[in-house]
């Protein structure tokens, strides 16, 4: 049984290498490389995997769940530049898949108890385009 | 192949243990467990998986999955108190994991047949909220 | 200028009317007048009219307007058997139009001010079916 | 007849008023008035209004009213730090309202003609969020 | 007080005018005038406006509204080539505005009554281009 | 990682088979059969797995993909009747499963590199019908 829990939060960001050239960068990024960054609306989904408990009937509290994407996720990136502000996106380029990475990092060890474990978190850029990521358990 | 047909229902569930207390109720689910109950738009994904037939070109016959979808799940929880109206929720919490459960057992004997088997039932609560499950076939 | 700021909230109702006989009451609201009850994910949009602050280049304070809209709909309503614990719904039938016509009675002063207007209340019962009602303001 | 169409463009604003203390820009925008920006997909809806032509039946040429968005609003706002890139708003702050207004003055006259006029711009800064303009011709 | 209800209807159409040379039609329609057809999903917004009944709070009976739409649109329209099998598309070119004035017109006599009005017909072709007619009752 | 894509196309098809009587399809296809065809607004999601890559930190190029959608899908299929236009449709039905089959046959080769291969392809007829395709790689 998996459950899913949808959030959003809205930050901006510059997609651009270090190691890149200003002319690559823009080859690769496109207008994502504009050094005065811009910014989505990213829609979270966080699923997690678990056997719904027999007294509750759920695999884990709901509540909780929300809690803790809101801790991990939306407190330290909603409103933010990402390159800025919010770890390792100082140093690690925030496309959708490094963001991904980092959120399963910042939630896997949350979300794990011998009931439950995270399965995947899938996150939407814009509409027409989103990431999804199943990562190890730290 | 997948294929996934989508239904509505609309439907009213409270949700609260009698092996707990009320205020463990009220931990638990928090206002779900509202005695008064209280309801949602419930949105139903289920998915058959199957080979296309190679004359028709299609996995089964879309007319067929609709019918049945009414005559399992439509017609017997569309505009009903689920815990008061629809069994087994007389003696089993009607949280979304355990409606998914009773979903697919009442879904997957009539779309088991030599060429598709019932793959997943995906269960919308909110749009913020669904679950997935994936059962043994009976 | 309108700015309309979209809630939901989870709630539960019978249309049903004692003016009416059973038979009477079931061919006008057809499965809505399930004596259980059911439930639905109400979608509410609230539009407020006004003129941008010159200052702040705003209509409202758009935290004063969630929090108006969580006091008044969302707090009272959300996880609710609207006809046994909202009023006026142990005697008004809580049709969709009826329900927008409270929620206009009950948000229409919180808004009014020297600068801005409740101008619109449109209430989404499902996805295909929503009113929109522009009273008169108290 | 009103025709409508839909385009979407990333952005990223800073909300914060040089005549406000960081105090006071902090009570009105909240988490908006952060000094590194965030940012939104946009979604922008332009109507237009004329009677459809007898021969063609219709309002006025679809690709022209794509291509006149396209270059009045996504080439100059997509991807872009509007405070810092686009003209008023680095005196005028980037509120969807002040947008809304913006976009307003840049259409009006490219859509204005002997059959048509601008009839509304509505701009949508997050999926429950969105103001609406009716503004005068120039 | 006004109800708007929605629906969905699959056709295809060619755009192109019998008055125009096909260099012309190419110009206006672009692939809109491929002389093989093309296809929608097309979903409608009809909107009625009236006085909610004081007995069943209602502006109009849904199921007779739903009705309506059924045998005027959804019957003679869905899954039909509406240049060749609908009325008046065979000498009318079937773009959104004129497909919106052909629904008025049905509509329109269908749902005056002396306590209702038919305001409005959204008729949208595409996710992101729609129009809206409110046309003057027959 | 998995990165998917959306597009969308307009495009109108008859589903009957050669090989089955009219009331044949009619029983199967329903007003699927219409020998005029009627028409959908198709919407494909494109998902590609792979590793991101560790210096543009992304699973593959999106303009790339956006560009391959285009070209494989986009360009011969948009605005056209696929049973008289789109190989291999004037002999293969063009069901939902039998699209998304093709679909693959197209884009698979053209994502296949030594990072990248393509995962899946979504295929939705209507908002409530979609089909998703794993299969081989050429």
């Amino acid at each position: 049984m998996k459950v899913t829990r949808r959030a959003e939060f809205s930050a901006s960001h510059i997609c651009s290498s270090p190691q890149l050239s200003p002319d690559e960068n823009r080859a690769i990024y496109g207008e994502g490389a504009n050094p005065h960054g811009h910014g989505h609306n990213y829609v979270l989904e966080v699923t997690v995997e678990g056997e719904p408990d027999p007294v509750t009937g759920m695999v884990m509290d709901l509540k909780h769940l929300k809690q803790v994407i809101q801790e991990e996720v939306i407190d330290p990136m909603d409103h933010r530049f990402l390159n800025r502000e919010v770890a390792p996106f100082d140093r690690v380029i925030p496309t959708a898949e490094n963001l991904a990475m980092e959120i399963w990092r910042r939630l896997a060890p949350r979300l794990a108890s011998d009931k439950t474990r995270l399965d995947c978190v899938r996150l939407f850029e814009t509409e027409d385009l989103y990431v999804e990521y199943r990562g190890e358990l730290a």
